[in-house]
């Protein structure tokens, strides 16, 4: 057995067996070690983006890693900025990186380059993997430093001759490190929540990771409801459960001024697995900290600890178990007619999502309407982009659908957003994916015409405007779509969108719906 | 005048004049002074791979800078892997990446990463400006530090605050320091090589950078007509002037015994700008260098050093001033009919290159055939993808045809390798640029299925398979030009290939032509 068959089994063993995969000759070892070794699935990407942003997808959906199967250190490069967006989501992620052969590198070849300068910076771990042995040994230990949800990204540097060399003996399968604990909350600190919260005026928990499902969100809806506390997420979350039946609560707005007047008044914030509230950039003479004056911040729990954890203890401190917490109505938007914009496409969103749907926001500026809109749909888990770096909802889309199968997607994207990764829509095709993309086909890059403003840069010119207006030329978002094997629709009515969600949700396989405004 | 003025002034005073950008909210301000301080023209490309692949082609057209205008360290990521690939060919860029504002840093909002750590594996030279007085005057450097040929990567951090806080003073435009001077080969070197080349039985020249242009190209001919010296070019090179009128010399090949057998007898090797050639990847059992038995390695000028004044001196030296250069003939291939092959596309891409045409070749599989099959066409420029990660041609297409207005750009790529980066598509009909891309269709990464037996991984079966071949479904490549603003026509025999050659080399602005074979 050679170090690429053992690398291989051993993530198996570790209950890895979905392997993202855009592979070059460094990983030829790899690739056909996964023909020969049972249990992994290997699933192509045309791009690296796509590759990492869809693990990032598939742990959110499931709490495990998927690993990657990348190609040396520009491979690695390439998907750089979705595995910055997985670690701001603390998604688990094992990254399998091919290196030429240990002696090679000495000749600094074309792909040769500072792989571990590239990898570190979006690491949480990083081991290169020298011999057969140590690379199965890597193998094992890095799935256990990736975790479960709050997870990490480990990355894997697997040099050729390591995959190729035979073990020196048998293969022995190696023993899997248990899976770190997460930190619990103190007693104490709860107690100390608590006290305050009883003492508190107006107090808000402000929710973010796992709180934000199951068990630990109805605990938060019973501690609102016992002691009157508000309910927040934060701007960008990784998985909240939302829709009808589920315990209602609102994302604090991405405009900093939005946020502190939602907040105004509150002289107690308490962060579960949340992180204090700030800009998401810095503007001139304007606060960074999104803290309303007066109000005190205290951690219940950090994002990295046992956050579920903590909100039942402190709901148990707060003698609330038995309460009962609101639960949303199901209230479905009537369907307005006309010219499209962003309320009217998250109506016809929030009136086709079927139960159980997985919506991926990447709106930009169509995300807080949509946020809205959505509330009382029918039950449905909302993602999104937890790291800023657009190109994420397709990927993630992808991922999602391969982490939960029999559960339609349905993603929110913007045109200028889905250009970065658009390479998803193939692997979507060719998986056969349950993937609505509703691209958002403004033309712009909206956002930025709001934030040159706001950065007091003034009123744009030509040239200014030539770098944040993307209609010339056109993108036809349908033949886009066709060119990858997608059926596409494009839609300029509030009317047509409603049809063509209708037909795209009722049916199987990918869709994209280019909405036109 | 604010930060951003002052550095878009100073690029400007340094002739850097083309800014190819993707900005974010972070580069607002820089956006805004391109907008007001004249002489910097500004291009917008829907992803980061586009921009700094065309600073790559612009680089090698005009022999300075342009500089890339990119959004944090996710921004820059998406860029890396083709700054790596320029770094490979020694090219000039001027990488200017936005930062949050210096005091918002401490708040690790979503799009905070480590950008400095990103930046550094691919830096020659990285700086953060922290001032608006820091920022041009590191604006100047950088420039000075990127150079001209053979030319560096430079990059200049500029946070928010920096670029939007105005000069304390007055603005005075810095100094502008000198490039760097390459370094001169002693003259005693010379007389060493050119004594070496005299006693050897069967040297050889490998040229590289500068020597495959211009005067340090005609003396190297001088040079082999003189003293019978051969002439060759490493496998992938920056740029090479060829064709009818030129002096000809052969790539070496990418197999590495297939330039094992062209060197085979080989006493001396001159390294000219080149390095001495090893394999791209290591195989087990076979060779990493390259160099045949017995032959004798001699380094005239590393690729850094001053190439072209290298090769003239050794002309010189050798009292070979005088003699005339062997010259290519004109020789154009007849148009062969039937399905299309590498050997068939290249056929008609020899028959239609324009007199002064710019050839970018990222076609892996059928680049050996059209590198052959080109050698008489009419005069023209050949550019590789030197750093061996893929999707640098379209990119270096943009760019080629933004630095060389007037020339025709003939790219020749992969359909594998066109997927990484196709959004150059849409910058190319943007701004009308008169490239020809040929996709070489055939549904493969089928430079993998060879190196997979190559590294002895056995026959593939199904799961390997699927992780080489792009064929489920088929890419339709008219489509996705379509859909980014590029006419696009597909071929499948020869007839129709050289057909539509012949069109799109004749009318001005983006073709794309779908070769499927």
């Amino acid at each position: 057995m050679n170090g690429a068959e053992a690398l291989i089994d051993t993530l198996v063993r570790s209950d890895v067996d979905l392997c993202l995969a855009n592979p070059g000759t460094s990983e030829m070892q790899l690739v056909s070690a996964i023909d020969r070794v049972p249990g992994m699935r290997p699933v192509l990407a045309l791009f690296e983006g796509v590759v990492t942003g869809a693990a990032d997808g598939y742990a959110r959906m499931r709490g495990k890693p998927a690993c990657t199967l990348l190609h040396l250190g520009p491979g690695l490069a390439n998907g750089v900025a979705n595995i910055h967006n997985a670690q701001k989501a603390f998604s688990p992620m094992v990254n399998v990186v091919g290196d030429h052969a240990t002696y090679h590198r000495q000749y600094d070849t074309p792909l040769n380059a500072d792989l571990e300068g590239i990898a570190r910076p979006v690491s949480h771990w990083l081991e290169a993997g020298r011999t057969p042995a140590e690379l199965a040994a890597l193998g094992a230990e890095a799935v256990a430093q990736a975790g479960g949800v709050p997870g990490r990204v480990a990355t894997l540097i697997a040099p050729a001759d390591a995959a190729w060399s035979e073990l020196p003996g048998a293969y022995a399968p190696p023993a899997l490190p248990a899976r770190t604990q997460l930190p619990r909350v103190a007693d104490a600190t709860v107690a100390d929540v608590a006290r305050a919260l009883r003492a508190a005026k107006s107090p808000l928990l402000l929710l973010g990771g796992q709180a934000l499902l199951d068990d630990a969100l109805v605990a938060a809806g019973r501690i609102a409801a016992h002691t009157g506390v508000k309910l927040h997420a934060e701007t960008f979350n990784r998985r909240v459960q939302r829709g009808a039946g589920r315990v209602p609560l609102v994302f604090l707005p991405y405009r900093g001024e939005l946020a502190l007047q939602m907040m105004a008044g509150t002289d107690l914030m308490v962060l579960v697995g949340a992180r204090s509230p700030c800009a998401f950039f810095a503007y001139p003479n304007r606060p960074s900290e999104l803290v309303p004056p007066g109000c005190r911040v205290m951690t219940l729990a950090r994002p990295s600890d046992d956050v579920a954890a903590a909100v039942v203890a402190l709901c148990a401190a707060l003698e609330a178990t038995r309460a009962e917490p609101a639960r949303q109505a199901l209230a479905l938007p009537e369907l307005e007619t006309g010219r499209l914009d962003t309320r009217r496409i998250a109506q016809a969103v929030a009136r086709h999502l079927p139960d159980d749907a997985i919506v991926i926001d990447e709106a930009i500026t169509g995300s807080m309407p949509a946020q809205q809109t959505t509330a009382g749909a029918r039950p449905h888990d909302w993602i999104q982009l937890c790291g800023g770096s657009i190109g994420n909802g397709l990927p993630l889309a992808t991922g999602a659908a391969l982490g939960a199968p029999g559960r339609k997607v349905v993603c929110l994207e913007g045109d200028g957003s889905a250009m970065y990764t658009a390479q998803a829509l193939w692997t979507m095709a060719r998986e056969s994916l349950d993937v609505v993309s509703v691209i958002y086909a403004n033309r712009n890059y909206a956002i930025l015409n709001y934030e040159l403003e706001r950065v007091g840069a003034g009123e744009p010119g030509a040239r200014a405007r030539s770098m944040l207006h993307i209609g010339r030329p056109e993108l036809d978002w349908c033949d886009l779509a066709r060119g990858m094997g997608v059926p596409g629709t494009r839609v300029e009515t509030a009317e047509a969108l409603d049809a063509a969600l209708a037909r795209a949700c009722a049916e199987p396989g990918p869709h994209l719906i280019e909405a036109v405004y």
